[in-house]
Parts: structure tokens; sequence; C-alpha cells
């Protein structure tokens, strides 16, 4: 089956953080009209929107979000999609986006991504959130999410040895990354002994081993490659979109030191990409956890299981390193309001693969990647990106 | 852009009503057995699926559902979305299940639509589906979705002098059809009176005139047009599949005496089928609301604007009437978990065109219509089915 290429022709964030000043709407405008203004185009042109938050019934008493973002923006009775994945929602929102672009059906389709999380106490946020995982065996029980990442470190570190300062030093990483990115939560260095310092949150997590609560919107103007340089002088092309899904409940899983669906995933969009791993330059990993970043590397194939966080603590994986990661920042610095996550990362991609990351920019960055994780790894999504010229 | 054609090979259907005996997980494996079964296929075969729920966030505490739905049907690994559009959830999926089937990145895809309403209090459930509207500017204020349904009924009735008789003529159709399909929350028959005897809710309308809170679900198993004999005998061909929104808050609209919505998504489905609204033989459409399903055959072009009512009340709409709509009882006396909504109205669709519907059978029906609204009419979705043979 033929299908079209799909180029990203416009992209546009909203400031993360604690936003008091910003409801759902105003944060899903800001990103919105600034991706519209990137791609050159005018709200009428628009002809679908997709819109990925995972919970904002439960945050806001709002359901039937993406109607309302078509509103607020100003679209003219275009069919308009919510896509929930917990906090995948926004990987699965573009690779929806990037499929009714590709079957010829639509041909300028935007994606959004939003999440507003401070409207409520973090004990009502950390139950919210807890719908990721499966409610009946898990949340029920008493275990939150910190806790099923803490059984997944705690798996890693008896099977690889992985340490704890390992762990501690991608979140120095990613702090130090958030610290030349104006749209991050936190612009503040952090150093491992700080991370080992911070309050236990379910052992061996600590507070700044977590990303944190935030709200967020980010959006994204898709359109075929063939038309693509009519909106913006330097399109993105998307040379994979692949997801998968594995058991909601860990504990039915095949291994507790890996997410299978990332590896599943990753396979797909390497072999539809007709790339490797080594070809990949930048990329943004899903680590709402520390731990779920040293996962992400060797599930997506950058390191050999167990090799990765000796590497990301010697800084292969720093801002110019063998290969750059989370140079937004990632979840844990950027912030992660989770539907917009998903969304947020191919934004960083793009800005990078076309120069203009400003004080964070990867010299020669051609390839980009994108990995957005549901819940413990029952979703996972892996997009790949190339400049188009 | 030539795309493939589309069609339903498998369809399921749980039982609808108040489901004490069974939870989220053994309602969606009720209906996806039993579709997986019908389409004579395996788990193993199934590529994608798209899970329609609107709130089982705030009914259930579980967010994440389609990678639930995957797990619990024992799909391998395959990428799966939920889709939140209110109460055209159900119908949004399924067009987001027609497009990548159409696009030829997916062959064998699952639709389901699942909504369990029933464990929370009555208040709880009306706070959670005003999600649906605009939390800021309608539910904050204090109306509920039959305060809204109601302000258009009082328009309808203020510009076509609609009578509620007619109103109530609606309900005691959809009984009748609902008394004959075992599948539905209602076994009895009712009387115009009846409805008007019943306690005022939102005048005009009475607890008669709205749907009720349910419990069910329901799947669809789509495949390639060119491949659909090999899994079912009667293949249903999906002729058309459109989608469009308006404003999220009722105050803002054009009318409110009719959806525009629906009309803008009927009219692209007409033309893209080639067909006018005179060759639909059987409707299911979206009467959440007695003055929804009025409006909805107007909106849809079977009536001209005022003149359904009358029609709907001298049975024009009946079981093999002229046009014979929400022969599954409806929203109304079927039940309306309003996730699996949208999804069961094609179910029933597919078994009128099968000529496997029983007791209500209607007669040379060749082809249907479903039409699914989210909220007030933020959302409408339209489908227009035909036997492929």
């Amino acid at each position: 089956m033929i299908m079209r290429e799909v180029a990203v022709v416009g992209v546009g964030l909203s400031k993360f953080g604690e936003r008091w000043d910003a409801g759902l709407k105003e944060l899903m405008a800001e990103a919105g009209v600034a991706a519209i203004e990137d791609a050159h185009i005018s709200s009428n042109d628009v002809e679908m929107l997709f819109g990925g938050t995972m919970a904002s019934g439960r945050f806001m008493g709002q359901e039937h979000i993406a109607a309302l973002m078509s509103d607020q923006l100003g679209f003219k009775n275009v069919p308009a999609v919510r896509i929930e994945n917990a906090c995948a929602s926004g990987g699965s929102a573009l690779r929806l986006g990037y499929i009714s672009v590709a079957s010829g059906i639509h041909d300028i389709v935007v994606v959004g991504g939003v999440e507003k999380m401070t409207d409520v106490t973090s004990a009502e946020a950390g139950t919210a959130l807890g719908g990721a995982g499966d409610q009946e065996w898990e949340l029920f029980q008493g275990i939150t999410f910190p806790g099923l990442y803490a059984m997944m470190a705690k798996r890693h570190m008896y099977e690889y040895g992985t340490t704890e300062e390992q762990l501690a030093s991608v979140a120095v990483k990613n702090h130090d990354n958030a610290y030349k990115n104006r749209y991050a939560q936190f612009h503040k260095k952090i150093s491992v002994q700080d991370v080992l310092d911070s309050k236990m949150v379910s052992d061996p997590l600590k507070l700044l081993d977590c990303s944190p609560i935030s709200d967020g919107a980010a959006a994204l103007v898709l359109a075929p490659l063939e038309v693509a340089k009519k909106y913006n002088d330097t399109p993105i092309r998307i040379l994979a979109s692949e997801q998968a899904s594995d058991t909601l409940r860990l504990a039915e899983r095949d291994s507790l030191s890996g997410i299978k669906a990332t590896s599943i995933a990753a396979q797909k969009a390497y072999k539809h990409a007709r790339i490797t791993a080594r070809d990949i330059d930048i990329a943004e990993v899903h680590d709402c956890f520390t731990i779920a970043e040293v996962m992400a590397m060797e599930d997506l194939g950058f390191y050999q299981k167990g090799k990765a966080a000796k590497a990301i603590a010697d800084g292969e994986t720093a801002l110019n390193g063998k290969i750059s990661v989370n140079t937004s920042g990632g979840l844990k610095g950027c912030g992660h309001p989770v539907g917009a996550t998903g969304v947020k990362q191919a934004v960083e991609v793009v800005w990078q693969l076309r120069g203009d990351a400003a004080d964070r920019q990867v010299k020669g960055a051609d390839m980009g990647l994108t990995h957005n994780v549901g819940g413990s790894g029952a979703t996972a999504v892996v997009h790949v990106f190339a400049r188009a010229d």
C-alpha cells in the first residue's frame, strides 16, 4: 500500500510549570496559536484535530476536550477527537494525526496535547494518575505510580547492578538541559548528592528521581510532505510512527527490568524508517522516573541491557554527547503535563532538527526520535523524524 | 487519493442495563469475544484496537482503557488507543478504525466501546456526564445535560409548534423496539400518557423523555472490503464515515433548534457515499433525549425542519415505517452506556442489513445510517452502511 509521506510544518508550546495564570483553554490557545502561526496557516485551513489529554475529567471536570480545543482555536466545524492513553496520550494522538494525513483523508491536521494538573491536591493528582495502571488489581490495592516504577528500579538494580547514584545522574543531566530551555518548569541545576538527599518517595526512588506535577500544552501542524514547503521552509519529515501495548498489570509482564512495548515499537519504527538505533542523533525519551530513562535507553537499542546507567552517569547522553537525550529537560526537568508530553517531545525534536534550539542546540542533529510511555509501560509510542531537505 | 474500501466483518454486544454482575473488564470481554467469534478470527489476527469510553476515569477510576481492553482480549502487543468524545466516543472510535484500515496501515482492526456507569450515584454520574459540555461556562454555573436539551426542546417548540405529546411518541416507539431486543435495558412498553405523567426532570423533559444510566459494551471487527468474505459471509460495507464539530457552549451556536454538526457530517457522508437521505432504509440516531431524535431526523435530512415530530407521532419512523429509526430501541430503550453507544448503533445496523435482527428485522433493509452525538452537539459522527453483495 502506498501511503503519503507526512511532515511537521508547525510547532508550538506553552510555558510548562505551575500555571496559576492559565486554565485548560488558555494553555491550549498558547500552544495552538503558536503552532498555527509557525505553519503560516489560518485556523480555517485545519481539516482535523487530535487532542491528547489523560485525565481532564478528574483534574478539571472537563471531558470532550478536542471539541473544546477546536472551538477555542477557531477551527471550522472540523472533526476533533480526544485521544487518551495515559501519559502516552500525546504520542498516540500524533500517531493518529500521522495516519490521517498518510491515508489521504485529511491534508492539514493539528495534533495538540494538554494537561492542567495543579488545580487539585497532590493526593488527588496521584489518584487520577493511578488510573493509568490497573485500577482493580494495582491502585485499589494501594500502590501508586512511584511504587510501580520503584519495583522496576529494584529489579534493574538486582539484575544489572544499577546504582542509586547512576539513577540520580539522569535527573542531574535533565535539569542541566532544562536550565537552557525557557519553556521548562525548572531552571535549577541539581547535583547527584541533591537527588540522593531528597525525600524518599518509594524506595529507591527519591523526590528528585520523579517528574513533577505540571500544567502545559503543546501542538503540531502536520501536512503531506509533497506540499510541506508551502507552509514552512524547514519541514521535518516523520520517518516512522509506531506503537505497541503490553499487559496493563505489571505483575503479568515477561520482565520488570525493561518495557517490552518500547522494544516492539522501536524495532518496528527502525524497520519502517530503514535505519538502526545508531542513526539517531537526538532523542526525547519518557523519563517519568529516572529508572524509566535508563530502561528506555536500553529498550530503544541505544545501549545493551544493563549498560545504559553507567553510560548516562559517564555523560554519554548529555548535550552533544554520543547521543543527546532529553535536550528539552525531559519530563523531569521540563515538566510532565501528561497529555502534552508526547507532543512536546516532538516539538523539541523539530526545533533541534531545524537548528532552532538556541542554547541547547545539538550540533549536526539530522535524525531524532521520540519515545512516549503510557502508565507503567502498557503503551509505548515511538516516532522517528528527519530533516526533509 | 485512492483509499481502500472498508467492511464490518464481526459484531458483538453485551447485554445493556444495570449490570451488577459485571465490571468494565467483563463487559468488554462479553462484547469483544462475541465480535471476534463472529468474524471467525483469533485474537492474534487483530492489528489495532480503538476503544471508546467517555468517563471511565470518573465512573471507575480507570483511564488507559484501550490497553486494558487489548490485554483483556488477549491481543498481541498491538497499538491500542482510547477515544473520548463524550457520548460520541464510540462513533469517533469507529471513524478512526475506518481511517486506519482505509489507509492501508492496518488490516484487521477492532473497535470497542464500553461504559460502566452504575457503580457511582446518579448525582455523581450526572456530574461526570456534565464534562461533555463546557465545564467553566455551563456546568459550573449549575446546568446539567437535561437542562441543555430542555432549552433546545423549548426553542424547537417555540419555532415549530412541537408538542410534549409528540416528544413522548419518540420514547414510546423506542420502548416498542427495545421490547423486541434481548440486549436492551428495558423490556417494558410505555404509552404517551406514561411519559407525560413521569416526573419532570427539566421542563419540558420528563423522566421518560431521558435515556437512562447504563452499563454495556459493543465491538466491531473491521477489514479491507477486498478480503472481507474471508471472515464473514455477509460483510457490511462502510460507504461513508464523517464527523463534524461545533462550539462546546450551547450559547454560542447559530441555532438551538438543530445540531449543526449533524447537518455538516450528514451532508459530507451523503456526498461521499453518492446517495441522498432518501436512500436510507434504517437509521440508529442519537436519542439521548426525545427532542434529540426529533432534531436528528431533521438535521439528517429525513424531514424538513419542523416536520419530524408530527411524522414520528404518526408512526412514519416505526419498525417497517417509511424509515425505521432506532430499531434497537435507541438510547432511550436499549440503554445508553455512553462510550458504547456509537459502536452499538453500528452493531444494530449490521444485524439489520445482514437480516439477523430477529423479531425486529426490517424488510428490505439495504442501506443503513448511524448518527452519534457528543454532548449537546459539539461533536456529531455519521456513518453509512450497505450490504457488500
